[in-house]
Parts: structure tokens; sequence; C-alpha cells
């Protein structure tokens, strides 16, 4: 275990300025809505600025104190709204960290670290729903839309010189395969994305520290990266430090995976100090308030915990609502079974009492409690495949039918939806399972595992994965969770979590270029120009990582070599 | 500079079985024709059996002396046809090993080294021809096309029991996009696949030593590695090491890229000690032997170039026979101009003499030479894309319908052929230049580098071009040239070239299973079925890399979490 003065440190690593950038922002309409771009500075004296997750870290004039948390940018939008109320909120509960937590002392201590993280929760005022669907759906441009849409168009400035031949503009242009993606994304597309159920915005009234992002596929496609408590926890460092690190090398999103112990004090920690939506998967925590016993799960835990997440702060909810009764005999013939851990737990509770799945009869009510939040759900695909052998079977395709039905469900109470999927796909049936998914589920935002091309490359698989991952992607998938080298061999390191997030977000970003989003290909042909101009830094600084092209450089290759004007 | 102790140390290592492997032969309907397949033990008592690139260098029974080179495994083949001769060869020059070479001492102790690897050189008698094309056409079976048939089905007996869900397999059944394979790969289809030219056998008389493979659409997807002697060539241990490497972790094909020193002699080393096909790109040595001035090239110094390595046995030349005159203005606007170094070299002697290309102009002369040893074209594109913003364009296609020309000549003197590809194009526009190439080139077998996807990602192009290299390789690409982590920043070394190959390998199966080649997808459900019932020794043995997949194991990793049967 390291120390947390070690954390401290890495942490200060993870928060320098990529090199020859600076943060700047883009002027929404009023005075504290400003979009966070990072310009790079060529030496040439051009400027290319590019989108930027990493919040305020990576801006060395933000005083952070992670003990405290980051400002909330969206509170005074929220607060204007006037249509959310603070409240004294759950009680907590000593179960809320886990049977299997630490000794009293040591709890005592690690709460006492996150004693300022604490915040008053909000909820919807009686009859009221504050999601941005719902308020899309009235007409309302919201800030937050305002932001989405300043931040998707980037500073097209300086890509003009790039893009200013029509010939070559007419040949490269994109295919989007029914992507309907504007020239200029404008605070009205993205109200009309939303409202249509074909976006969402994940951010929790609870959640004022995020810096809104669309996840649709007429925008960027966005790239998630999995985090979660190891096995001891030492500090607020060592948690933020993870959340630092991905979204320093282009996370969009981030999902809390912890079921370890000081499980509601680790989410305590990190959505207090996030700038990017943080989602959960409840079923895990509330499984670890019932020792690990799937069978003892009721829905007054699983109530009781989306509710104790939603006052946090969490953005999106993965819930396994799909994962019905009679589809589970569906998967006794596959080669791999049930091999999502959230789905296993819902089978494991549905065989055992022989009932349907008490998600499932409870979804209504689920809704209810999402409105008055702004939680989105991410309806989970707990019958995905775990094999090329499963994919686009007849237990996945069930269970999709499903989730497009709830989609429909939860679209009537305007809770934001994106549904989950796949997984392990060959390529020749990924566009099949994007065109089964879109048909299915209205074009609710697709948000899948890769999905793995082939299944022989174990220490590899982020690779095989970003293969599928480019490719649906393309076809239409709005967010690609990532996959790192270690996946199913063990949990990644600081190391691996950097390698899965930069080969998705090179699939993310041929994704782009391929479907034609306006502000992805320009930044390719700056950094072309500039290799072909011999610039070597500025190949390196326009790269998705600057150290590693840095390092790799061989000063006595051969300048001139393969170079014809 | 590492001691040659080093480097024989470092072959011993690559010379090790692969974990619970053994390799085994399948037998030919002649004794000597005995085609090898790795063998790899699983936990329960089944055996599954796999492609083997890696030679006599894992078969701890071979005896191989690096000085002496390889046993002929073609001689007998050869000699027997009665179509070619052995005859002094062309006498050796100071200026084969460059105008750069060592100092004499050096360079006489280098050749002593290489003493025992000289061969006495065969070509056709006069007036035959004595290509794999010429026999097919002329309906004869050879034994090489026989092992290439043994090799593409491998073991069938393995998979049956893993294929045998009929509906399983209807669900999966690949989407061939126009190639036609068959259930069971015979001789007869290999020689009709040769005949027609849409597959190709490299395999140079000169190089008995050679495991026969082929590349065509129609077969497994085939990977190439490039290597070329460093700044400081040290010995034969060390050339060798690097080929012995590659193979090892799946290169079906190696090309000696060497522009240093000691050019010719190296090379000796490389073709006597390889079981897989040599390609080169000729021009180099050629710019060597006239001190690197593009503009002093001659036909007649290009012409004994050619010859010099055809008698070495070199199984497939580069040609950058499209470069013509008056295409070289097409690349004036281009972002990156032109990238291929003997695209370059051959455009900047077009301009320098204001003359037509003297490859285009000798073509004819060069099938001549390539059919007396059944050299293979490999017709370079030397105006391919240099970035996403230049794919696609005029220049390239041009250049191509130049090769598809010449692709008709060549075939008209039953020269094998294979067409080279880019480069650089993004995803929606990888299937529009495949099938350009199928049509402008008659289904000769397409051979690319990568392409890669977009240009953002330098110190991760081996990624940003495995999607490109996988989906190409499905849409019909017969071999993909594989790309390293160094790719635009310096020379790979030992562990960036196995990196380049295991993301080759990894798109290759993902086209293979895509396309539905009947040896594929077997091995997936091999490693699938081992992941579900938690054996790990067999997964991590059936993977592309067993040591980095037991190296990542987190032994810690909870065994049950996500399985259900």
């Amino acid at each position: 275990m390291n120390a947390p003065a070690d954390f401290s440190h890495l942490l200060a690593r993870a928060r320098e300025p990529f090199p020859a950038s600076a943060k700047s922002w883009i002027q929404g309409s009023r005075p504290d809505l400003r979009v966070p771009v990072r310009d790079i500075r060529l030496t040439n004296g051009e400027v290319v600025s590019v989108y930027d997750t990493s919040g305020p870290y990576t801006d060395p004039a933000a005083s952070i104190d992670v003990r405290r948390g980051l400002p909330g940018v969206r509170s005074a939008w929220i607060e204007e709204r006037g249509d959310t109320e603070g409240y004294a909120g759950r009680a907590p509960q000593a179960i809320d960290d886990g049977q299997r937590s630490e000794d009293a002392a040591r709890l005592r201590e690690l709460r006492a670290q996150a004693a300022a993280l604490q915040r008053r929760p909000r909820r919807a005022r009686a009859g009221a729903n504050v999601t941005q669907m719902h308020y899309a759906r009235r007409g309302i441009v919201t800030p937050e839309m305002e932001y989405v849409a300043l931040r998707e168009n980037g500073r097209r400035e300086w890509m003009e010189q790039y893009l200013a031949d029509a010939a070559r503009e007419q040949r490269l242009a994109g295919n989007p395969l029914g992507a309907s993606i504007p020239r200029v994304i404008t605070p009205e597309f993205v109200r009309d994305e939303v409202a249509r159920g074909r976006a969402i915005i994940p951010a929790n009234i609870n959640h004022p520290e995020v810096e809104p992002m669309a996840i649709g596929r007429n925008f960027r496609v966005k790239i998630n990266a999995n985090i979660g408590n190891s096995a001891v926890t030492s500090s607020i460092e060592e948690e933020v430090e993870k959340l630092v690190w991905a979204i320093r090398w282009g996370a969009d999103n981030v999902m809390d995976l912890s079921t370890g112990k000081n499980i509601h004090t680790t989410r305590d920690w990190i959505i207090r100090n996030s700038p990017v939506p943080i989602g959960t998967v409840p079923i895990y925590q509330a499984l670890e308030k019932v020792g690990g016993i799937a069978e003892d799960l009721t829905w007054e835990i699983f109530r009781d915990t989306l509710i104790e997440q939603a006052e946090q702060g969490v953005d999106y909810f993965t819930i396994h609502a799909g994962v019905r009764l009679a589809f589970i005999h569906l998967t006794a013939a596959r080669r791999t079974g049930i091999v999502s851990r959230g789905g296993s737990i819902m089978a494991k509770w549905c065989m055992a009492h022989h009932r349907e799945s008490f998600i499932y009869e409870h979804f209504e009510e689920i809704c209810e409690i999402m409105k008055s939040y702004d939680v989105s759900f991410s309806l989970g695909d707990g019958l995905r495949p775990g094999s090329l052998s499963d994919a686009n079977d007849e237990a996945q395709f069930a269970e999709l039918r499903t989730l497009g039905e709830l989609t429909q469900v939860a679209w009537k109470h305007d809770v934001q939806t994106m549904i989950e999927g796949p997984g392990h796909v060959p390529m020749h049936l990924i566009q099949a399972n994007m065109a089964e998914q879109l048909r299915t589920c209205h074009e609710a935002p697709f948000y899948t595992l890769g999905p793995l091309t082939i299944d022989i490359s174990p220490g590899y698989d982020h690779i095989a994965s970003a293969i599928g991952a480019a490719m649906i992607g393309w076809m239409g998938t709005a967010m690609l969770c990532y996959v790192t080298p270690k996946e199913h061999l063990g949990l990644p390191d600081r190391e691996d979590v950097k390698q899965g997030i930069i080969a998705y977000r090179i699939a993310a970003h041929a994704a782009d270029v391929a479907k034609g989003h306006p502000a992805a290909r320009a930044r390719d042909d700056a950094l072309s120009q500039a290799r072909f101009e011999f610039r070597w830094q500025d190949q390196f600084n326009l790269g998705l990582d600057p150290d590693t092209a840095r390092e790799f450089h061989d000063e006595t290759l051969p300048k001139d070599s393969a170079k014809v004007a």
C-alpha cells in the first residue's frame, strides 16, 4: 500500500498542463457559462484548440483542495430554475459502507477526511420533474444544453485553413450511416436531440461540479473509464488521483465500480472532485449491504440504495432491468452463460425466488426517483455475450427488446436513458447489433463495452476491442466503455488505465472522422502538416499522448528520406 | 552495441517452445511434404492445433546452426521439376555492400562468418518459366500448392466439437463480402487460385528453405513484419535473432529493408535462415550503390541488383513501377506529398531527368527476370497517401490503375503479383479503396500498410492502424504489413516488433473470423470455454501471447463474481 503522500505526488503530476498547452474558455451567453478547451501552441505560431475532459485540474491557476471538492459550476443554474429544494436527506447508516468495512476507528478517520465533502442534498419539489429531457420537451434550452453545444463545436476558427479545400472536403466527407450531424451544433439542436431521446446530458442536480457533456450519436463519440476502490482504501488522494488520471487522458465519463470497503465514503470523494459525470451500478452496493448473498436482496434495500446514491450526486445508474425470469433459460445453451456481474446477481435472485425481477416490476417507481434528481438510466445488458460464440443470440436480443420497452416507459416520465451493449461481437455482426439496437430502442444512445472482435488476445484486449469500438462508434454508438490490457486477467493499474483510455480515444476519434463530426478531422490535418514539415514538437504536442511520442522519437532518424514536396 | 554473445542468448530464448506446446506435422502425399502445426495441450486432455509460422526454430529436436542455414525443404521438389539449372551466378562486386560499408578488414570478417551460407544459384533453363503461376496454369499441382492447402486447413478434428451446434454456426456464419472460401481447402483449389492470379505463393527457387504459404483473399489473412540491419551490424546472430523473434510471434512474411552497411552480406544471413518468404525493396540497395543520389540511378544498376537479389533467393520484390512521370504533379496539392521512400526516389529521378520511369519502361524485362527465379511482384504504391487528408485521391488511384495494367503484363508472363496499398485511410473510405483495388487489379492480392484510421496517435499507431487493417482484411486484403508503436517516430526495437506483430495478428484473426475462414473461430471458442471453466493455464496458452497473459493474471481476482452457468 502506498502512503497518502505518494498519491499527493501522483496527483500533482496528473495536474500538470499538457506540453505547450493552456486551458482557455469559450464564453457562453451568461458570465458563468464558460466552456473549457485546451489550446495547443504550435512552433509556427498557430494555436490548435481541442476538446478538454480534464476539468480544472490541468489549470495551474485553479486552487483545488480535494478534501473540499470542486466548485459547483452548475449550482446557480439549478438554483435559478426554482424547481428543487434542499432537504435533510436520507439518514446515513452504518451499512452504507458495506458489511465488510474497516474497523470503526479507521472508518471514522476516513469519514473525517471526507467531512468537508458532505452536502445538503436537493431534490425536485413535490410534483416537479427536473430532468434535462423534461426541460427539453417543454422547449427550454438550459445552460447545460448551451454548454454542450459550445463544447461540441469547439473553436472553429483555427480549423478553417485546414478544411478550406472544397475538393478535398468533398472527397473526405464523412459517411454518417443514418446519423444527422449538423455543420454547426446549436443549443437548439442539443435541446431537440435531448427532447427526442437521441442524446442525454448526465447531470444529477446533486452533482453541480459536472461540466456538462452529451452522449448521443449526433455528437462526438464519448468514452467511459471504470475505476473502483481497491481492497484497502488509503485516502481521498488515492481515489481522486485515479479519477484525475483518467480524465487527463480523455475519459468523458467515469464509472465508480467499487465493491470493496467504505463504498459510500469513497463515492463522496469521487463525486465531489469530479468534473465528469459519474456512473455506478447500484446493485453492487446493495449486494454489499446484504453480505454478498444475491438471494437476500430486496426491492426495499435496492430502492434505498438508489436514493442514497442519487443524493450523493451519481449521474447515471446502470440498472439491469432487462434480466427477466423468462429469459434466463435462454442462456443455458451458451458457451459462456451470463458474464455481466449485475446480470448474474439478478439471475441468481430470480432463480432462487422463482420470481420476476424486482427491478423490472418496480421500474416505474425507479423512474420516479430518477426524475426527482435527474439521474439518467444506463439500462444494463445483463445478458450480454461473453464470447464471440454467444454474440447476437436470442438471450441478448430478448433482453434488448425489453430494454426498448423500458426506454419508452422511462421517456413517459421524461427520464434520460441510454442502453448498454456488448461485449464480444465479431466484426461482421457489429452492424446487425447496432441496427437492432437503433430499431428496438428508438435511437436511445447506445453505450457499448468494446466490443471485442476476437477472443484469443488476453493481455491485448484493449486492441481487440478498439477495433470493434471504432466500428460500432461509426455505426451509431454514442459512448464506448473502455477495455484495458488487463481485461479478463486482473484489475488495471494506473498504466493499464492510461493504455485503455488511449486505445479508446483512438477508436472514438476514428469513429468521429468516419461519421463526419465537423470538429474531428482538422486536428489530424494539423498533425500531418506538422509531420510533413518536420515540426517534431508540434507533432508530439498535437497527439493524444505527447509524452510517449516524445519518448519514442529517435533523434537519429533520417530527416529527409521519404519526403518530396 | 550488444556483443554477439547476447544475441546468441536472445536467439536461444526465441527458440523456446511455447508453453504446453509441441510442434507436430500434417503428412502430405509424399514423405518429404510435412506441414508444421503447433499442438497446444490443454489441462482437460484436449489438444488444440494452430497455424505455425515459427519454422524449425521452436522445435527443440531441430539442430540449427545459423552459420550454415536451414535445410532446404523444397530442394528436391525444385530439382525434380527439371526446369532449372545451377550456374556460376553474377560475380560479387564490392559495391554490393554499399558505398558506406565497413572498412575492408571488418567486411572480410563479416563475409567470413557468412561463408557457409553461400549457395550456387539456380535459374530457369533457357525458355523455361519456373513460377508457381506457370505450373498452375498448366494444371500442375505442385508440392508447394499441396503444402499450402494442408496448412490452411490445419487439423480439423479438434475443431469439430466447437463447431458442432448448427444453429450457432448459422448465427455466426462469416460474411465473405465477395470472397469464395471453401469449407475445405484442397490442393486443386490452391492451384486454381494461383492460376487465376487471386493468390500467390512467394517461393524463389533460390530460397528452398521456405515453408510455402499463400497470400490471397480466399486464404487466411497474412501479416508481414519489416526488419532491417542496424547502423552497426555485429553478427549473423543479431540479424537472425530479429527474424526468429518476428516469426515466433506470428509474422507470415518478413521484409528486409536494410539500407545500411553490408547490405548484401546481411541478406545472405537472413534468407539462408528464414523459413518464411523474404521480400525486399531493390531500389534501396540500388540507391546505396550510387551513393544515395537518386538522380544517378540507372536501369543497368537496377537490373543488376534484381539479378543479384534473385540469385540470393528473395521471394518478392517491391517494385514502384507505377510512379510515372505524369502522375507526380498530382501530388503537388497534397498535404503530405509523397511519403513512400521508394516512391520519392523514383519521383526524384523522373523529375531530375524529366523522363518516364525506367522501371515502368523496362517492366517486361523485369518480368523476364522474375519468371527465371519465381520472384513475385509486390507492385509498390509509391504514391500512397501519407495522411487522412490525402486518402483516396487521384494520385493514389492513377497509380493504382497503372498497377492494374502492369498486373496484366506480369500475368502475361505468368509472374505472380500482388499490389501494395495504403497507408492512411479513414474508416469510411476503406471499402471504396478495397473495391477500387479489386476492380482495377483484377483481384490480384492486396497487401496494405495498415491503414491508419487517424493521424493523431503517434506512439500508438499500431492500434490506430490495426483498426483499419482488420477492416480491410475482412473486405478482401490478403496480407497486412504491420505498423509498430514507433511508426513515424523511430526504428522499432525488439519489444516494438512484438507489439506490432501481436496487434496485426489480432487484426488478421478478426478479419478471418469475419470473412468466415473455416479454420479461424474454433480457437476463440476453445479459449472462451477455458475462460468460462476457469482453466486459467489453458486460457493463457491458447492466447496469442501466453507470457503476457500469464504475467498480467492477478491471482487475487475473484473467481466466481460474474459467472452463472
